[in-house]
């Protein structure tokens, strides 16, 4: 799966992040320096599965490959390459995405999921660099993640390793797409934040700002907690600090079992870190086992920003394999 | 931390394992094969750190060290073998355990945490042998456990990974001695399986063999619910079943992190193997993200039984660094 995974780096390499919106691509130069970046909306509908195929390698054609692409994907992702569930692209189940774009483009492409691509981009140029051992999490419409542990990513037995986002917190708690109650998504997501925002709403706990706003508490998103934090409105505050409560929670269990030195926020609401930083940390010294006794991991929000994925699947195609030296 | 990490094996080596109550000790030649084994009680009370240091020196003397003793010891232990925090131990508490052994002994000695020493000799020696992705959990009076990845354990940043029986699974649950609610080790744990017993007891769900037995539904424990389990009461399976679904809600909640091909169970309750397996592997498939879609990591219990963890500790003694070769 690594087709340049030894001798010199190609001068050019195609990094494609695969998002349920829009597919992002980047060329990158040997010093990982972005040459080029195209987007395109992700298709949608009976037919996409084709369509997908079809847009990613225009996209790769569109930025130049000669023969150096990796694709970043959100779901379970095989060690050959097979996608075996997305629950955010339409119809695509068992795809076999790398061996179906090779065939298209003519030459091997590497295919890993969406968050371990991130991971090794925050990890080899971003802010995890030279960390030995991180957690990475995506929080976006769903909550992905990536585990560095001794300096390599450890993917799994099948490469399905990270799917923090499935971790039951609360088997009480609110039914989840995937069948369970109470999974970490339901809570610590862009989709979580929106739904404690809502009920936040319903309840009278965001009287203030819906009256000043004239905002339907049923239809109070995310962002307008967000909006309403920032101007530093109170009872959007403890909406922002409940949710903060959770993310931790589902971090400080990910401490407990892995002991990273840096725990890495990315993903769509990492742009909240402003907002975000200081209640996580807060709630993570709360709920994180012994931690009067131990130094507390270091919360950081991912520094590559919407890119990381995309600069992540190039850097794995052009012969990083995350799995380092240890 | 391990005086022959080169050259030729020891002839002889000596792991201790401290237990809440007892601290069992090993001897093992070349081969691992037991040439002795001596248990101790652990000391109580106000002198205890004085009287633990002296058993365990006058255990190694006794098994006959010389110079490659090994110790595991419950709780937080950093890479300079500090005991920080151990609350089945009385009054222990920044304990430089490996240090002051050594000082008595007068050589170095390794000290680990049990339940990493115990992964070690399973995946050494015991049932995870030969496989590169594992998840040990031992479930005893709390909850230990280690995480083996591509062949080597992987301690984390500070020494503490592991730490699953502080993932919180219900922020609702029961209070925690740590200071939390619901911690998995509430509910999973030895103390686990009494407390449900005991709610299901009082709540009149155990009605049938309290009748027969006379007994008294407050002082019911986890080992009569498995005495009655066995003899085919169905109130007392049904109890087995509640207590193996919050088993396998933390084993799916680390599959899901970390991917393993196995999960191993070790503790004092691995010895309902025989009750707890169909329950756990039924529920493992319950829980586990898209398991549908994906090999079941297989359910294994310990091999070694309560030797596991000073077999573990003789062999880290003895050069093996639990790191492995990836």
């Amino acid at each position: 799966m690594s087709p340049a995974a030894s001798g010199p780096l190609p001068a050019r390499r195609i990094g494609i992040d695969v998002g349920g919106t829009k597919a992002l691509g980047v060329a990158i130069d040997r010093a990982a320096c972005l040459l080029d970046e195209q987007r395109r909306p992700t298709p949608r509908g009976p037919a996409s599965v084709v369509a997908l195929l079809d847009t990613l390698s225009a996209l790769a054609r569109d930025l130049g490959a000669g023969g150096v692409v990796g694709v970043g994907v959100p779901g379970l992702v095989t060690s050959a390459g097979v996608l075996r569930a997305a629950p955010n692209l339409d119809g695509v189940a068992d795809l076999a995405v790398a061996d179906l774009l090779s065939e298209r483009l003519g030459y091997a492409v590497t295919v890993d999921n969406d968050a371990t691509c991130a991971a090794v981009a925050e990890h080899e140029l971003g802010v995890a660099r030279g960390m030995r051992d991180v957690v990475l999490v995506t929080l976006g419409t769903g909550i992905g993640g990536a585990v560095i542990s001794d300096g390599a990513v450890r993917r799994g037995s099948n490469g399905f390793a990270g799917e923090f986002g499935h971790m039951v917190v609360d088997p009480d708690g609110p039914m989840c797409p995937c069948g369970r109650n109470g999974c970490w998504e339901r809570y610590a997501s862009g989709e979580g934040l929106t739904r404690l925002s809502r009920e936040a709403a319903l309840a009278g706990r965001l009287d203030g700002p819906l009256a000043s706003t004239h905002a339907d508490p049923g239809a109070v998103g995310g962002e307008d907690v967000e909006r309403w934090a920032r101007a530093g409105d109170g009872e959007a505050l403890a909406v922002i600090d409940e949710f903060c409560r959770w993310v931790a929670l589902g971090l400080a269990n990910l401490t407990n079992a892995l002991d990273p030195r840096m725990l890495v926020v990315g993903g769509g609401l990492s742009a909240g870190a402003d907002l975000l930083r200081g209640p996580i940390r807060h709630w993570l010294a709360e709920l994180l086992y012994q931690s009067h006794l131990r130094p507390l991991p270091i919360v950081e929000f991912a520094e590559l920003g919407e890119r990381a994925g995309a600069i992540g699947a190039a850097l794995l195609a052009g012969g990083a394999d995350g799995r380092g030296v240890d």
